[in-house]
């Protein structure tokens, strides 16, 4: 059930993505590459959270389309660049060639360049029906969870930490900043055009919280016991760099019951909702513990 | 008069840029590489351009502090990625080691991509006293002059344009784009903020124009007789990577008289405006031309 949802969910974010970059034609080599670079058979959770959010309060999924897909955007362009020779030197994500193997470096870089400038004209010139002091709002935050406070910084840690043990809280850092603000912040976007109360904001924070680090452990886990035709990149690269995970840290089994643990209080955090209001939100948590890529 | 008033200008600017970047801590070597990147002796005339709007129409200059910043940022950032081996491989920028040299090709990336995302929220968090649906506006006319439709664009066809001859077209398109968006966006900026009338908004937008060309074509000029001492950079490296130029397409007595021809337009077509009131703006597009660095 879960499945169909999110298929048809990721369906429609990617039409979304389509319809915005296809207005996109020159200089072709960038507006080509940055289609390649988000039309990727990507799972989408970022849009798909936001979207769950309008739907839990009865709003248009129109009302975040565009802010939806600009996330995806910058994403999209934090994976181009981190996929460079300079920095993780990747060939492949999800099977095909990154896009500086297909494009070129030059191209990659300002390919990367042009989706995260196109996301905010996305939000400024696609949005409908949301108010100018929301969309303020909502630029501000993703501007500052994906930046030098947020994703670039967890980022840049998470690059300065390779080959070297870090303590838990540094660790913590790079996984509360590298993928979790990215994950938070479709969430929290969701509370603004959905003017959330307080304590609603809280829970949904929370939740949005707990299933980012709950995928970040998961992603861990499969580096070392995944499967290469699953995840779409070689098994074992974390180990290769030497860099500190959950299983370096606690072992495996330990990691596996942290993984669980999160992923329980992720499911107890949004009590305060109705209960078959939230059951996509419940399933999306397991979902994000169990997968298998 | 005109040298103490771009000074006093460039030092409110460098002030403002300080005062915001200060605020950044964590990862140092982002927080320090996007101050040396930004507080690089720049002649900042992008954001000036937008402090000369708000003198024209009596406005507060505070008003457009940050956004002049933002730009200032953005154009930062793309001098940052322009200079990465993958690109133009510069070691040196205005006498000192570009970004990457000092800091890291993998940080260089980052510390860009850092700038860019900050830009915005320097608009969005720091700005007071202008409204939000003003505030969209401007954002998305950032986004769009800087990214695949403008600054971004005109920086691929260049790239592309490297070792071959191009027709006046192409080389009309990289000048429009890759350097004449980012002049033209503080001026248009200005415009939204002081509510200026369409005919203004007209005349001020082909001033920027004409400026941003006339400062392209010195650019090209300066390339070939400039002094290092003065530019900073070695002279010649246009001809090195056989760029189409002005020059190269027209000789340099005839780009030097498009050049004056494109100077004495810019200072015409601010006449719907009382004299004195444009004074800076005819000494401006003078010193653009008439420039030794």
């Amino acid at each position: 059930m879960l499945k169909s949802y999110l298929r048809e969910k990721r369906e429609l974010i990617d039409k979304n993505i389509e319809i915005y970059l296809n207005k996109l034609e020159y200089p072709t080599v960038i507006a080509e590459g940055m289609k390649y670079s988000v039309l990727n058979g990507g799972k989408r959770l970022r849009p798909i959270l936001l979207l769950m959010i309008l739907e839990l309060y009865g709003k248009s999924l129109e009302l975040g389309l565009p802010t939806a897909v600009a996330i995806e955007l910058i994403h999209s362009y934090s994976l181009v660049h981190d996929d460079l020779p300079a920095l993780d030197n990747d060939e492949y994500r999800r099977g095909k060639l990154t896009t500086h193997k297909k494009f070129g470096e030059a191209e990659a870089i300002l390919i990367g360049d042009a989706l995260l400038t196109h996301s905010f004209s996305i939000v400024t010139d696609e949005t409908k029906d949301v108010s100018s002091d929301k969309l303020v709002k909502i630029i501000g935050k993703i501007s500052r969870y994906s930046g030098v406070n947020g994703m670039i910084g967890g980022q840049m840690i998470d690059i300065e930490s390779e080959k070297k043990l870090v303590s838990f809280d540094t660790l913590k850092y790079i996984h509360t900043n590298k993928t979790g603000k990215l994950i938070k912040l479709p969430v929290e976007i969701g509370t603004i055009i959905c003017e959330s109360s307080q304590d609603e904001f809280k829970a949904l924070s929370k939740y949005a919280e707990l299933i980012g680090l709950a995928f970040q452990i998961k992603d861990d886990i499969l580096d070392i016991e995944g499967d290469f035709e699953k995840i779409g990149k070689p098994v074992g690269s974390d180990v290769e760099l030497e860099k500190t995970t959950y299983p370096s840290l606690f072992g495996m089994e330990e990691s596996k019951k942290i993984l669980k643990s999160t992923i329980d209080q992720a499911k107890e955090v949004l009590n305060i909702f109705d209960k078959e209001k939230i059951e996509n939100f419940i399933l999306l948590a397991e979902y994000i513990g169990y997968r298998e890529n």
